[in-house]
């Protein structure tokens, strides 16, 4: 049995996603930054960084989305929802999530968590204007160098899908225009028609 | 053999030190961002990220440093410098890079590369100012609750131990005082001794 911590709009939902096509066993908890959650002592016990996700496992707790995901891809190996048998694919899986959370989801973080990297609120307002050009440089890069297509690792659908399609729901709300990005676009629609996401959301915005 | 492309000063030390650990038959390939070598079309073509490192393999290029560090842990398994065998073991280490690539060196970035998310110098500014802050905060946390000591996984020397060391590095240009944090600064001088370390480093500034 699974315990796994969320926030509804966040990169919780790669996870959210991977337990659901995995079929795993497994508890969602809910929380909300507007309540300050994270910040309580019985969820800072879980999860210092006050961050979400978190996942408790039997073993002890997880965080940070690459590393829950290619764990749930090692616990649900029947899922295949990574190469794990192929170290140099799965480095390559390893390589796009670490892009995303390195550098994408960073980019679109300025918009909204700006007091990570300053207390000016002018530098702050120069940081949100300027999200629409960082995050959409990201999914180009994606659009252009990564996304092998059908599925961003090309045939087959893996972890590195799950995640995209989380940060590419931000797209919107970061001012970038999704049809521009033809091949992210299309990623987006395929991935919203899995029931693996449409249960995850249904559970996240019950 | 592997062909490994490194800026000096950067994280590319952290797969430097894993190579020379593991016992690596490659080459290094020394490259210059002041005079923009990253972003001639030779190295656009190797990496279109335009940043370092960049590792070519027999099967194709790698990016990103968790990425590449767990590929070399997965390919010379007798250097034992991951717990692959524990999925539980091996997702703490990917989640402590996790946090060292998205969060800790996100924060030591924003005081030389502003640029990657605002155009306003004053900005730029701002958030140069509060490197010491963001930075120190992340090391505090690793202090705090990651670094089990002796080395970041407890026992075993890990590429956690080579990632964190190359980050330590850059503690005094960004501000902080590292004997304001004892255990990370046990573990740098310990890091420092070791020959892989001293190699990396020889051929780094050679």
């Amino acid at each position: 049995m699974l315990t796994f911590y969320y926030v509804p709009h966040t990169c919780a939902l790669a996870t959210h996603i991977a337990l659901e096509e995995a079929g795993a066993d497994y508890t969602g908890l809910r929380m909300n930054f507007a309540d300050e959650d994270q910040k309580q002592p019985d969820y800072l016990a879980i999860n210092p960084k006050a961050r979400v996700p978190s996942l408790v496992t039997e073993r002890g707790i997880l965080t940070e989305t690459p590393a829950i995901l290619i764990y749930l891809c090692q616990l649900y190996p029947a899922a295949n929802m990574a190469p794990l048998d192929d170290p140099f694919a799965l480095a390559q899986v390893q390589s796009f999530n670490a892009y995303l959370c390195s550098t994408v989801h960073v980019a679109h973080a300025h918009r909204m968590r700006g007091h990570r990297w300053t207390d000016d609120p002018d530098a702050q307002a120069a940081m949100r204007a300027f999200v629409p050009q960082s995050v959409g440089e990201g999914f180009q890069m994606i659009e252009d160098t990564m996304l092998q297509g059908p599925w961003v690792m090309g045939a087959d659908c893996t972890v590195c899908d799950f995640y995209l399609f989380t940060l590419a729901q931000w797209l919107d709300g970061d001012g970038v225009d999704i049809t521009t990005l033809p091949k992210i676009h299309d990623h987006f629609k395929r991935m919203a028609e899995r029931p693996s996401v449409a249960r995850a959301l249904a559970q996240e915005f019950a």
